[in-house]
This record gives structure tokens, C-alpha cells and sequence, in this order.
């Protein structure tokens, strides 16, 4: 029989004790915010400062994005046949790729090499951001992360550099991705800002993640609305239907604000 | 052509606003936790307490399991094919169903049950868990979230309860679930103590969740322990080895705690 | 260690000889259909008679029918956002469930208590075909595998029967279902003709497939049509377009018959 | 409302007729094989010659590989958490990926390059050979199609070769896979002869497909394979069950031939 012994750092599990990292997991729980949890089981590492509310606040920042994303789709169709809700998920899971949610990873190669060029070259910033739009120019690849076919000014970029401002992770990636914002601008003659896949790209580089997990924050942030849409598809409507990919109509609440509300749930034990 | 018109409640994308539940993202960003954010999600209105904060602990208790689970074995075994970072997960959340996470939606039956019984018939929390337990022992039906092979006393099930009842949340739920471990320990003469899945159920119950979303919640807390199992699978080893689903010794940091730790992350702005 | 050692009866693998269900797979190769090669390695046995051409036939009739089902508009979907191919079949087959395929699982079952009621009362066909109908009737389940939304004369059911019969298929569960369509005309005063699951349901009935096996057909058959919808994606439309479900016009090949293009494939070695 | 019309030119549907590439759906049942069905639902062709058979010896070819392949083993896990047919059916296809199904294309993609040098440059089928080798090992590319680590005599790469020699489907593509075949054995000093993977490579390529649609032959191939391994998972095993991925003894039928039995099946109408 061949030896097929084999290693991992995850997790330990023995009777009674659940180890993450070599953290109880029981000692975990209440202590530790989801965020911090996410940073912790994909780093290994404790979190050195803000990173578990960055993550939270970019998770929040993609939650959901209405029924027209080809994920909700995706997650409404299959549910709409009466498949179970690991089925739909993972429909809606799958439709995370290239071109939906694949272009925060896709960014985040952008602001390496731009990055890296600046470093080895000791090159200004706007030198480093001129060269990577000019090499991506010659190569016809697409510098992703910029420019919205809805959003001119999206107010989800502004936030995200604002909290990481503040929480004291904006860095030389947060300024690269303005550098190269202001080229394209000048380049093109047009208005390319930073939509919030290239916000998102900008921070988790800030935070020291690989490209090869953006996708992975996309998708853990999108589950909570794949569930809402399978969920509200499967209540509202009848098996089976012909789902329209943009004659959609809103109709909950109205645009309300959080302050008062938020009072409430202030009261901490 | 066909009207095919049609509503969701969920979101609402217009250019440079996007409203989730009626709440302008970017406002919630920072300021709502992920916790909050899947409970507004979910339920449409905007946590009365300490839901938030339960969700989170919730999603950390059962964030990872270590590589034995069949949803880290399915996920692992595509990633080890050089499928890509969605199919890999995909396949990660289709192991999620009756026999994998399922046991929370139903032991969520078995207690709404119970309690729908102690109401309806009046009777004392004591006489509805043996009529439950009775009940499902006629119709040959398994009560779930009871008992586990390995853990006799699940660490996470105190520390759930612990929690619930310090956030206010605790309440008939819990309660019966404890007198069904009473009476299961008393009809079957042996232990069979309430388990993670079991006091999950017991919490999601009384914060008003249906059963059918149970293995949501699985799905959300796993995502990034599957992903952590594929990009460990992919750095870690060649592709197409043969995984063994038992044969697996932990080899990442020994036993620490995070108390120091904790320190140096409260340095809020 | 555990001993997991495990025992498979659907085919060996040697250096050089690959068996399947103790056939060597370059033996059957050639010599032996795919319908063929489906029924052994479902049932583990060499057809009897004409079972491997029912089932090409089967296959046939439900390959593909057009762009509007939810399993190729889920493989469209997820295709149109740069996801691989595996991914894309995968969301079309996650569509195929209760309400799309699913109803030749029901409809067998439907068939099969039927004739079990033909069996043990000794009744007629008429008064089997009857009681079943009341009996679903009564426990307000739907009696699937009749009537169609759009063919009110499926030739795919007529073809199903005629090849049936010629191939010495038919039986008893096509004249159930016969009987059944004509209880449910008499019961309903309206037309609810037998349609392809129907049909699909009764044949596979008589060759002895049993229900849980019935969404397997529907699968196999469809991929290569999912297969088609994908690379017509790929190939002739831009990525992330909204897919309309049903504006959507055939602009293929205008009818052709295949008479004399069969002669040229004749031509055996 | 934007207009979304759209075409499609693979099928079309009105009522009562279903229309595959301009063919009746009923009028190809029982007319045409599965094979040829699969040749004209992709290529939108009606087949020349032999694609139909040589499509269905493809299929048989590798329609199972016992259950040590991760198709197989995400198949089973799967379906051993008691998760549905769609589910345990799509995580075996999202686990038909680069190294798994995947060096079919790759084959195809060295045969295309090797065949377009001999055509441009005019030269001879080995020198040819000898280009494509060495500009892959410069480029530090594995050629795949060759070689395996079980079988040294895949029989059914013979059997593959023989049939397409017999139907008149191999060219200068099987002509040119030898080559590459003799070369490596040449340069390297090593056996590494063409594999099963390499000879559907090379036959696909002699009918005309594209290598983007080499998985999809793997996919339509193993969907009956998967079926019955989960099939068996669920009849024959516990739910949750270990799985281990080699341990595994084949107790079958003991090898049988079909000769005898084939007459029996002879019987046509």
C-alpha cells in the first residue's frame, strides 16, 4: 500500500479542541470578527492592525449588486428548477470568473508591475504609472480596475480609500492606482476613475494579499446575496419562469438612512 | 413579445448609488459589520440587538474543520486538477447538503417542532422535548444536532450558548434544546450532547432564521476554509496526487493564544 | 490506521487493460454503441436486445431545444463571463433538477405504482390507470409526463412509441401511460397528451431502469446541446451581454431532410 | 427597454416541431446515432462519413477509469454527503480540467502546430516532428498525449488508430502523432508512446474539431461513468463515508468477452 501521509497547516481537529491556525476555535468566537477570522485562516497569521475591518468593510462593499449580475442570474435559473440551495450556490459561484469579479485580480497584477517597475527603476510614481499604461497599451491587454459602464464616480471607491486612510493601510498602492488613474485620463482624454474592483485590488495589495486570492473575497462576500436572490426567487416566484436580465424593477424599501437605527445596536453588553 | 417585467426587494443599482434594503452601500461600509451586513441581507431590516455580532461567532465556529470533511476533500480533489478558483469552490459548496451542514436546518425543525408543541398545547419544556424525541423515535426520523463521533463535549457549544445568552439572545430555543439533551440522556441511557450543529440551530431559531436558509450560514462560514484548502492544495502539492481523507497529520503552529496578540489589534484611530 | 480499503464493481484498471464491468474497454470499442455502452455500465450487463439503440434514440430526443431551458441559459450565463468549460456544462447540469428533467423521475414513479396496483389488485390497465390518477388527485401531487406548455402533439413522444414497439420495447408501462392519457382526457375534459418525458419515462420503465436514474438520461443527453450553446456563446457574442430568455431567433439552417444525405454515410467499411 | 433580441443557430422550437440544425428532432431519432447526433449538434454539419462511429468509439474509449480519478473521487464525495444527482454529477465535470481530460486540447494544439510547420515550411513529417519537440522544450512546455505512468501499451490508443485507419478518418494528424511519438523516444532515450488522451487528440483533430471542444468529448464520454460510481456510492455505502482514493479493489464480474452475447443483440427488426 503506498504511503499517502500527508500534511496540513489549516486546521487541527481532536476530541474536544478545534485548533485554526493554532488558535482555539472556541476562543475565537466572540472575540474575533469575521473579518479577522477570514484574514487569519487565508494568512495564517493574527491580523498586525486594521486588516479585519478592511476586510469587512470590502465584503460589505460587494455584498450584492442587484439581479442583473450574471452570478444572481446564474443562482436565480437553477434555483427556478427546484434545485437544491448547494446547487444554486455553487451556479452563482461559478459565474465568478473573468470578467465578473475577475478584474480585482486582474488590477492587482496592474499595481504589482507598476509597483515593482517603481521599486527596481527608483522611478517617480507617475513615471512607474506612465510605463505600465504604456506596456499594457503596447501588449493590448487591459488595464482592469478602471472605469464603470454605470457608475462615473463610484461612491464605494471613495469609502474604501477613506477607511483605509484611516485605519493606516493605504499605501504606495492606493497611490499607484491614483497615479495611474490620472494617466489614463491624460492618455485617453477620458475619464477611467478607479471603480471598486480597482479600489478592492488597491487595499488587498495594501494588506499583502496574492492576486491568486482576489477572486476568493468577491465570492465570500457575493454568498450572502446569491442566498437572498435564490431565496427571494424561490418565495416570490413560480418555478420555471423566463428571468428578464434587466427589466427589473426595485421594490423595497426606499432609500432610508442607518443613524437613528443605529443607535439601538449600540448597546453593548 | 412577452411582459417579463419583474421585482426584487433585495438591492437597488442606479449610477453612483446602490442601495442594499434601502441603505446606501458606502454608508454601511465601515460601519456595519460583515455580520450585520448578512443579516440586513437576509432578512431585509437592520439587526434589533446583537444579531450582528452572533452571525460572526456563528460563521467562526464552523469556519474550518480541518481537510477531512467532504467539502475540503471535494474542493481539494478539483483544485488538484488545475481547475480554476471557482470550480474549485463550486465543488467545495456542492458538498454541503443532507448529511454535511444539513443537520442544522434539521435539528431547526425538531426544536421549532417542539416549541410549536409546548405553545400550542401548553404544556412545560420538559414534556414537549419528550414528545418531540418520542415523536420522531415513532416515525423512525433521526433528531440531528445531537451526538457527535468525535467531540463529546463541543467546545463551541458552550461558548455559542455562552454568547447568546451574555447578547441577549438566548431564550426558548436553547431551552429546549437543553431539555432534549436531557431527554435523550434519559430515554437512550447514553450522552448524547448537543453539538456545534445543534446549537447553531438552536441560535439561528431565535433570532427568527427559517430552516431553509440553515445551510447558508454553513456555506458563508466555510467559503474561506475552502479556499484556504485550495490555495494550500495548489502551492502545496503537485497536481493529481492522490489525497487521503484520513491520513493527514496538522503540521502548522502548535497551540497559542491570542491574548497579547489582541493588544496590539486594538489600536483603533 | 483505519482500514479503508474499499470495493468497486464498475470497472478495472490494469497496466494495458482497462475493463468495464469485465468487458475490456479497446474490445468494445468499435464493436459496441454508446447506447450500448451506457446500458452495461449503468447496469452492469450487456443489453438484451435493442436497448442500446432506445437509448441513442432517447439521447436524440432530448439533445437539445433551444436556447430558452434554464440549463443552457445557466451555461450561457456563467460561458458569457469568461468562466472555462467545465464550469459552464457544470451550471447547465446543476439546472437540470425538479422542474427541468425531473419530470421523467416523477412520471416513472407514476408508472410504476400504477402497474404495481395493475399487479396486486388484478385489475385492468383502466381501473389501475384510474385509481392512480384519483390517488394523486387526492394527495394533490401532480401527475408528471403530460401535457406540454408548447407541443400539444409531441412527435417526439409518437417516434418514442412507434421505435418502442418496433424494437420489441413496449409494454406494459406504455400501455400504462396510454391509459393514463386517456383517464386524465375523460377526468379533466381536456387534452393532456403524453410528452417526451412521458414517453422517455414509460420506455426507460420497460427496460428496467429504476426513477433514480431517470434525471441521468436528460444529462447525458443534453450535454452535448450544452456543449453547443457555450461555444456559440464563446465564439459569436461579447462577454457579460444580458441574456434575454426568450427574444431569442433561430437563425440556423431552414428545414432540411436528411434522405439523401444518409446515403453518403452508408458507406460501411 | 433595450432591445435583446438575440440569434442562436442551433435549434429551433415552435410547437410540435423541434428543429436540430434544420433536422426534425423525430426524424433523426432512431435514424442517427448518438455520435452523429454529437457531430451535428456541434459542428451544425450532417456527418461526412464515419464521425458518427468514430465519435462513439471516442466515448467508449474512455467512458471509465475506475474510481481512482478525481472526477470519480468528487463524483462520490459529493454524492456520499446525500447531495443530489445534478450536484455529485457537476462537481465530477468541474474536476475534468487541465490535468485531468485537459491534454486532449494540449495534443491537439502540439498536432496543430506541428502539422501548420510542415505545411508553411514545406518540410518533412520528422522534421516536423523534430521542430515541435525541440521549440516545446525550449519553451519549457510539456507535449502532452504521450506517455503514462500505468499503461506502457495503451490498447486503446491501437484500437483508436485501427478504427479511424478502417473508416478512412486518419490522416496526416495520426501520421504526424507517430512522428512525435518516435521522436521523444529518440531525443529523450525514454518510451513514452502515444496515450489515450493523445489518440483522441489526434482523431479530433482528423475530423476537424477544434481544440476548444476537446473537454467536451471527455465530459460527454465520462457522464455515464459518473453516474455509476455515484449510483453504487449511494447503494452500496454509508452516507459520509472516508473515501480512499487508492485502496480500492475492483469485484466485478471476472473478465468475460462479448462475442457470444454479441449475436444475441444482433437481432434487428
Amino acid at each position: 500500500m503506498e504511503d499517502l501521509h500527508w500534511k496540513t497547516g489549516i486546521s487541527k481537529v481532536e476530541p474536544n479542541k478545534i485548533l485554526l491556525r493554532g488558535y482555539r476555535l472556541d476562543e475565537l468566537m466572540g472575540r474575533i470578527s469575521y473579518g479577522e477570522a477570514v484574514y487569519l485562516t487565508l494568512t495564517g497569521e493574527w491580523p498586525q492592525q486594521n486588516e479585519g475591518r478592511m476586510i469587512e468593510a470590502i465584503l460589505v462593499s460587494v455584498i450584492d449588486h442587484g439581479a442583473t449580475p450574471p452570478s444572481s442570474l446564474a443562482a436565480r435559473t437553477i434555483a427556478s428548477t427546484g434545485a437544491e440551495l448547494n446547487a444554486a450556490v455553487a451556479g452563482g459561484i461559478l459565474a465568478i470568473s473573468h470578467y465578473h469579479g475577475g478584474a480585482i485580480e486582474e488590477c492587482m497584477i496592474v499595481l504589482h508591475d507598476a509597483v515593482n517597475y517603481q521599486r527596481q527603476k527608483a522611478t517617480s510614481v507617475e513615471e512607474a504609472a506612465a510605463w505600465v499604461v504604456e506596456s499594457y497599451r503596447r501588449a493590448r491587454k487591459r488595464i482592469s480596475g478602471f472605469g464603470h459602464r454605470l457608475h462615473t464616480q463610484d461612491p464605494r471607491t471613495a469609502r474604501l480609500f477613506e477607511l483605509a486612510a484611516q485605519w493606516g493601510i493605504a499605501g504606495e498602492f492606493v497611490v499607484m492606482a491614483r497615479a495611474i488613474e490620472t494617466t489614463l485620463k491624460e492618455t485617453l482624454e477620458k475619464e477611467l476613475p478607479i471603480n471598486v474592483d480597482g479600489a478592492i485590488a488597491a487595499v488587498l495589495c495594501e494588506m499583502g494579499f496574492e492576486p491568486a486570492l482576489a477572486d476568493a473575497f468577491f465570492m465570500m462576500a457575493r454568498v450572502p446575496g446569491l442566498v437572498a436572490h435564490i431565496y427571494e426567487e424561490r418565495t416570490r416566484y413560480k418555478p420555471m419562469r423566463r428571468i428578464h436580465p434587466s427589466d427589473i424593477e426595485y421594490d423595497g424599501p426606499t432609500e432610508r438612512s442607518r443613524d437613528h437605527e443605529r443607535e439601538a445596536s449600540r448597546v453593548d453588553p
